[in-house]
């Protein structure tokens, strides 16, 4: 109940609280003997005056401020808040913000945008890469609502002789407080003031300079702290825009049955950048274990060819801080990382927490794994499914710690060796607890880590993986394939409180995803879920193979047939069918508009065929407007009306505008929002307009 | 930052806090060093097993728990939450319920209702009279988890000899938890064990009975408790149903130009209640200052008999504490009191912090006031308007604890002579916290005492009021009067978060809203707003005069002509045009159907005519459905269709019902949803029907 002991507005303090009941003293004659410390409501810097501000309603906000919003470099922070007070006078706001490692708070005015609602708002810009805080000081503006008063009772000829005496009080006070010119200024008012008569003074009072001045040296033991800093994770621009490219490192060579390296890896990496990616994804490269190691197509038995799947980490040949022999050594990573970043691109990592038997923890270390009845370690279970290669660590062993600490500085190994981007696999299987810290104490040290968080759950614990820190999450997309489905899903993901700390990253596909859209739909349905996965979401991501339209599955499964996880590929990277024209195009026009780089502005707009979804996103000075229409139908053409909406553009109805359809190139003079659009998935499935208005 | 330092679903304790980033120890090598309260997270008795449990989104609760929510007593709380942890244990949940006052929490089972959305729901009935706190705890069901895995091997027909010794522990665990009976159940299951082959073990293992035992017995060490205990004040029921009778006192008598007494009052009394009225409301009953007293009109000269307004507190005779003499003694108001418990009333009490510039407080006390400049003491303004004949306190002056205690002693005082109502005039223009600080406390020794705030002001103010405690509010319903507007305004203090902490008290007028609608509507006009009063709303209140119809008003203006405020009246209660009959009616229908005595039940349904408003409430169990048609024209008939929810009333389409209208006592046998109605404003403004299923 303390909380509820607290006056609202007020910022709890170490010292003193609310008192319970019968502890305030009974007559007022003792009050000589209590310090300020004992005083009704603690604070005893605050002024009781100040503490009757209410402040509350304070957006945004993640689940009261108990875990982080998540912001980029660059956004402005628009905070909204309820702010008031009992009686008529005129308060002043501040937005605080501040780096959580520095003391010093910045300040942003805010403003009274809606009286009615006594609603507030203020906004500051976010520069740095690190977590910060806000909160909102509120004060009582004495000398505005002074001049409020005395101007109403001037307006209604009313005496005020005695209200410019109290006028000169306040402006005496806070000639106390000014310093520099200000003090000056002041003071030659107050001077002023004696040898004129009632209007002179009046004038004198409520010139406007004379406020501004007044207004810079409030008495700020009178401020009021918001009771809550409200934590703001402000990643780098990457976390919110960027393209994935997956790969495994193994078959990204030329030479069947044996693996790729890092330098084969390295080779592709010029392809990659063209194709318009900013971030390679490989999946684990650590060695991998050889005791019920799975075949070709998950089988049990697998040959003495088969290389196994990278998730069972861990051979004598080190575990999760070692990289698999064939793969190179970390003398080799450390170029390949080097090799991105001359790229342009950056290296993410997976983090797999899962150990094949033959991981070198599980002699150091067996206290973190749980032994059965018979002395052999439980292997991987969702009964009646069996993963007899993977066996996992417990996480709540005796000796839970030093197994926590292990995967901390796991992840601080690879970060050490240049790696940025972790993603990480099933994070929903293992304690929340642990992700809450492990995430927090990584990026103390080193804000610009990024984690993807592959939780494949259902909603609630979804959003708690970003909740506790996931900078990005997998998502549902590659099971929305209706109009209504995806304006459903992208609203909830942009337009609720979810946008403030869930990025999503789409995927169109994953080695554990071919979905039934792109095996059935061929080229056509690759190119419609490429432009939706890359329009819709600022951040998205393929797996390598959706370039070449690769998506055979396993008869009647949503997997991959002969899956590069059980296996070695040579793939040929220019087979014909293949988009990567069409990708490099997607991209290039991702990074030339800057409404594309966001996430939160898109907007679902008519379009009269349930076949056809139609939306935009805009820059908030409309600078940069683009739409995409996407047939969503990979066999039939759409032929039909879509309407821009002419009101956000900043046009009138009738006005005329120019499209240009930014795949083709074709430029169209258009008057009206309402306009025709034919989408043959042959021809042109999408079409994304950029819309520039005519001046 | 501490907050976001805690991991979920943990209780914070006092000892210990989470680290700062590098506190971890960086090996496991001095664990055994480390105590238990140097654990990662805190708290020593949980075994961070359990607390990966996340408990989130618990509702209903009011700003986080920050104020408490209003139930009354015999409701049940029903409380939900989002409730999961990693992985595909099974779980298990209680509510838990406390007064405030005592330590012992009771214990209901919640249960798991959406499993796709992990949410979890339990419903504690609510007994007494007093503030009560509610919490979750949660664990890990290691059984119920263990006899599902088994569940699926069997199925699979998977080998679970291993499985069956793990499930051993687990029994053997719990039979040393284990008190009384169970405990040599569990002793023989275990024994019995021993015999078995691997199938009979797995049927005893299985069995329902034993599931049923051992679950009675979870380790109590890994339940999880929500991080929060949220207040909930269970006010006794007339906080919610009640409808209440506004009176001058003065004006209750027979002889013109003269003071009535409280025995003139008492003489009302089986009248009021005859009319089923439970609370009678007196404006204040203090002595009248002379001082700038205000004639008849609000005028500024008062003449010499003018008895002044009641608002204008204390004179010589005496302060807030004081009765003013023409009315009686202590004594008599004594009387009074039982009187109004004698016919099944009670008397609430005006509650108005504001003085004549007679009171004796400013002699006594001149530290509660603000002096200006020239020695005077400022009077009430609202700039360009005065209030010459009323003086504010001063909440901030240096001496206002002991102004705080004064008033808290003036509730206290009204306390001990048997009030347990109080109308609070204008909280608006007082200190928030002052309101917070003594409501709290006057309802930690008196929980039976309702506080009802008259704060006619912006949203978020009024909300604020009933937030920090007011038990009731006084509302905008006078100034609604569409269909619409009846709709939108009912939906939100009905069906949103509102209706958690605030009950709207509906007022059809007050001695200062005369609203034009009655002005001009007659007779229907007050027999449709009393319907709409008495059936939106559980809880209302008329202001005398309106059962005469009397709303002659000061002409373009809101206000009564010749006001009881600033005069003494003698009313004639049984003159011509009354409803007095019809008010008899509307009361007894409310008293006799349990359904008009919520308020969160109401639903409006269809009506093809915007001239005609159509709702219900019906009880859960369906015993009590009442339906309500209300023509909102006082001077046009409605003929319209109405449409029965029958869905909701648990019936078909096509089902016969039998509909009593209770204003007229007609009978009416009605087949499906739609039916007609009539209402003429001269002979049936409204229709109420109560609904009796044909079984």
């Amino acid at each position: 109940m303390a909380k509820t002991d607290l006056p609202t507005g007020k910022k709890p303090k170490s010292k003193g609280t609310a008192p319970a009941p019968g502890e305030m003293p009974r007559t007022h004659k003792d009050e000589a003997a209590r310090g300020a410390g004992k005083r009704l409501f603690s604070a005893p810097d605050l002024d009781l005056n100040s503490r009757s501000i209410v402040i509350r309603g304070v957006r945004p906000q993640v689940e009261h401020g108990r875990f982080p919003l998540k912001r980029e470099v660059g956004d402005g922070l628009e905070v909204s808040a309820a702010i008031f007070r009992e009686g008529h006078d005129i308060l002043s706001a501040n937005l605080l913000v501040r780096r959580h490692d520095e003391d010093t708070w910045r300040a942003a005015p805010m403003a009274l945008v809606n009286p009615g609602l006594d609603l507030w708002t203020g906004t500051a810009v976010l520069t740095d890469n690190a977590l910060h805080l806000y909160t909102i000081e509120a004060w009582t503006d004495v000398y505005a609502s002074w001049c409020d008063e005395v101007e109403k009772k001037l307006g209604a000829e009313q005496d005020v002789t005695l209200e410019l005496l109290e006028g000169r009080q306040i402006i005496a006070e806070a000639a106390e407080r000014a310093r520099g010119e200000d003090s000056g200024r002041l003071a030659a008012v107050l001077k002023r003031f004696e040898s004129l008569d009632a209007t002179g003074r009046a004038r004198l009072f409520l010139d406007a300079d004379l406020r501004e001045v007044v207004s810079r040296w409030p008495d700020r033991n009178t401020m009021v702290r918001y009771d809550h800093e409200v934590p703001v994770m402000v990643d780098r621009v990457r976390a919110r825009f960027a393209a994935w490219y997956e790969m495994f490192p193994r078959s990204q060579g030329t030479v069947p049955g044996k693996s790729a390296t890092f330098d084969d890896c390295i080779a592709r990496f010029p392809e990659v950048r063209a194709m318009g990616f900013d971030v390679v994804y490989f999946v684990p490269i650590h060695p991998i274990g050889k005791t019920h190691r799975k075949g070709p197509n998950n089988s049990l038995n697998a040959g003495p060819d088969a290389p196994g799947s990278p998730y069972a980490i861990g051979s004598e040949e080190g575990g999760h801080k070692a990289i698999h022999p064939d793969l190179g050594t970390l003398e080799d990573f450390r170029r390949l990382v080097k090799a991105s970043h001359d790229h342009g691109m950056e290296v993410a990592l997976d983090f797999a927490i899962q150990c094949s038997p033959d991981h070198p923890w599980i002699k150091d270390h067996p206290e973190w794994f749980l032994f059965r009845p018979d002395g052999t370690i439980k292997y991987a279970e969702n009964p009646p499914k069996k993963y007899q290669d993977i066996v996992n660590v417990d996480f709540f062993s005796a000796d839970w710690e030093s197994l926590w600490h292990e995967l901390k500085s796991t992840f601080e190994f690879w970060i050490e060796q240049g790696v940025r981007i972790f993603r990480v696999d099933n994070p929903h299987t293992k304690p929340i607890p642990f992700w809450e810290w492990v995430i927090r104490e990584i990026k103390a040290q080193y804000p610009d880590v990024l984690f993807l968080a592959e939780a494949f759950t259902r909603p609630e614990r979804l959003q708690m993986m970003a909740k506790v820190g996931f900078s990005q999450s997998y998502t549902y997309f590659t099971w929305r394939h209706t109009k209504g489905e995806f304006i459903d899903y992208l609203t909830e993901l942009t337009q609720t409180d979810i946008a403030e700390y869930l990025r999503p990253n789409f995927f169109t596909n994953t080695p554990d995803i071919n979905p039934p859209f792109l095996q059935t739909g061929g080229r056509p349905a690759h190119m419609i879920r490429l432009v939706l996965a890359a329009t819709l979401s600022s951040v998205y991501g393929i797996y390598n193979g959706f370039e070449l339209c690769e998506a055979t599955p396993i008869p009647g499964k949503e997997e991959y047939l002969d899956s590069e996880k059980y296996d070695y590929k040579v793939w040929d990277w220019d087979r014909p069918g293949n988009i990567k024209d069409y990708i490099t195009r997607v991209n290039r026009i991702r990074a030339e508009n800057p409404a594309l780089h966001e996430l939160d502005n898109l907007r679902f707009y008519p379009s009269e065929s349930d076949q056809v979804l139609f939306y935009g996103k805009m820059t908030p000075d409309r600078s940069n407007m683009v739409f995409v229409a996407v047939n969503l139908h990979p066999f039939q053409a759409a032929d039909t009306f879509v309407t821009f909406p002419m009101d956000e553009m900043e046009m009138g109805g009738g006005d005329t505008f120019v499209a240009e359809e930014l795949l083709s190139g074709r430029r169209l003079d258009w008057q009206g929002g309402r306009q025709w659009v034919r989408l043959d998935p042959n021809e042109n499935p999408c079409e994304i307009f950029r819309v520039v208005r005519e001046d």
